[in-house]
């Protein structure tokens, strides 16, 4: 069974072997393991620990983008606090938004659209439009989409302003190109061990600057306060962690860091991950299916394809004739109009995009599906 | 290599091979597997979904701790914020304060023995003396000190009082004595994955009464909101989770608990841990060494044991010492006092513990410590 989902995803087996072990987190052969996933981690972005921290949280991705937004934006009326331009740009984008909001940040939002990469110059409008704004809030990989934005040109744009960028680099980080030495405007980034690390669940991080570090806010919460976690950090070398960690995730990451670093770091990752796509892509084509998107605006994590305008079809359906063929897909879509969706990272090739493409024709002929150009819906909301 | 940790745990080898699988947490065929371990956590303390939940949370049982004092005891000025009570029983209580603390709840500590169950008398006469306080909190297991406080008997007081108990039953679920069924007084009650229960670290679970999950507080953090974990659980009967999942740490606590259930449920637990423990005391005390609690007082969960007078003691050497005769304890203590612990849980045996007294006798034989009797240290803060 191979997992074509953008994380998680498909693990090699030294990954999976390193969950076998029984460990005590803070035993002193254990805790360098941390520190090593930490400073691996920076070096994929182009730093180290005179300019950034590498901060573990456990649990999910979300929970680490709460704690950035806490330490770095601040709850509205809290000395200190800013405003958050928020780009709406899929369904990740809408959940920082709403982890911001609920935690009582002043956030505005900037709906954009969810078929083209955000122009950076949008983003210079809005921050000109309103002075007030401290912040901006950036999906570097939207997973919903498969949109790749431009981080780079807009954290150019923020830095102008003389604003501070905070990145959800989740699906991104250790694939696509994300210099922090160069982004002097990013406070800081999160990212997870279950995607292109190609790790397992249960652990996120944040790649913090450390001056940005030396004056978080009051998070109003011991669970996700990164400043706490960075105090701790710099006062142990040991690679020690607040509350117990995921020991045996980590110990996954760890094994996950060595085959990236193997295989070529992040850019042999992301053009074997190119590769991936293309092979789907072209396949999907051939046999009559639709990418969502424009071939520009396609991103090298995550596929969308339009759902096929069939009477037949019926994405559950779809989904278990596909495992009945040893391939597991989302079995829910993210996008506007009906699709279905397909991850190109973790351990997988082109040669499994070209099996998965035969099993895809193979399930829609048992569906009998003979219309596979896309559903005819109304036009969609601009 | 054995742990003689109060979690994480010794495991056993179908729950670390539980952790070798890839797994998309939303798989039709993996789902149900979230709500067989909350069905059998909730029959493990007497109750069912017709009158409690159990809502499962990505990372450190902190995060559950903090989640639950959100929903149900609220920030100091929110509407509807109650005032806690907290017993400062050791570590892990005074952790409870703090994480109340930090978030803006109102909280009273009383400070309590750490070498004596907290009386109930002393909560009663507490809530007495302040009619503004709503809520109680309680460690039923202080995993700090190796106390088991009276939960049922304080419960008691509680409901006689008319407050509203919150407990902390992290290292005593799944083998300490719990029926919630006659606790209407516990709103909501903590637990992880590894500790009685013997899976892995990276997942915590809250075991709430379902009335007052229908009028939890606005939680001001979207990440660990208990009533939104409630509305999905209770609008999906997939076993939905919020966010991407530990899947591979759930599907160990699913081995974990059919090893439980196999061996006779919490009881058969308890004996076992029991007969650990006596054995472990029985042992140390043969070869001079003095527990730190009185029998009366020590239960069966993790024994701290008075560190040897002999200047040539030293925790680290100790536990090197140890570590090297393939026994791990923890390395570090958490009593007033110098100490060494030893837990009790996890998949150990008394043989185990007979095992681990001649490797402590050999390990201070080899760093030449002759006087065993504790050290004398100026009198005890009361």
């Amino acid at each position: 069974m191979l997992l074509l989902t953008p994380g998680p995803v498909s693990t090699r087996p030294g990954v999976k072997a390193a969950m076998t072990r029984d460990i005590a987190p803070w035993d002193a052969d254990f805790a360098p393991l941390f520190r090593g996933v930490a400073d691996y981690a920076l070096a994929v972005a182009g730093v180290d620990r005179s300019t950034h921290a590498c901060l573990p949280l456990q649990g999910a991705g979300h929970f680490a983008i709460e704690a950035m937004l806490r330490a770095f934006l601040g709850r509205a009326g809290q000395p200190g606090a800013g405003k958050l331009l928020m780009a709406l740009t899929g369904a990740y984008g809408v959940r920082m938004a709403r982890l911001a909001r609920e935690m009582g940040c002043a956030v505005t939002t900037l709906p954009v659209s969810d078929t083209a990469p955000v122009p950076p110059a949008a983003i210079a409008a809005a921050l000109a439009a309103d002075p007030t704004l401290t912040h901006v809030g950036l999906v570097y990989s939207e997973t919903s989409t498969g949109i790749v934005h431009d981080a780079r040109a807009i954290g150019q744009v923020v830095r102008a302003a003389g604003r501070t960028m905070l990145l959800d680099a989740v699906s991104a980080y250790g694939a696509l190109p994300l210099d922090l030495a160069a982004m002097p405007e990013v406070a800081a980034t999160v990212f997870t061990a279950n995607k292109c690390f190609e790790g397992m669940p249960g652990i996120a991080f944040v790649v913090a600057r450390t001056n940005a570090l030396e004056a978080t806010l009051p998070a109003g919460s011991w669970s996700l306060d990164l400043g706490d976690i960075w105090r701790m950090q710099r006062t142990r070398s040991d690679g020690f962690f607040r509350f117990t960690p995921p020991a045996q995730v980590m110990a996954a990451m760890a094994a996950a860091q060595a085959d990236h670093a193997a295989e070529g770091g992040a850019a042999a990752r992301l053009a074997r991950y190119g590769a991936n796509r293309d092979a789907l892509m072209g396949g999907l084509e051939a046999i009559g299916l639709s990418p969502y998107l424009s071939r520009a605006a396609q991103g090298p994590i995550v596929v969308n394809v339009q759902a096929p305008g069939d009477d037949a079809w019926d994405l559950h359906r779809f989904v278990v004739g596909l495992k009945a063929r040893d391939f597991l897909i989302s079995n829910f879509h993210d996008t506007v109009e009906p699709s279905f969706r397909v991850g190109c990272i973790g351990a997988i090739e082109p040669d499994d995009m070209r099996r998965f493409t035969e099993a895809v024709d193979a399930t829609l002929g048992a569906m009998d599906i003979r219309d596979r150009s896309p559903a005819r819906l109304p036009a969609r909301a601009a």
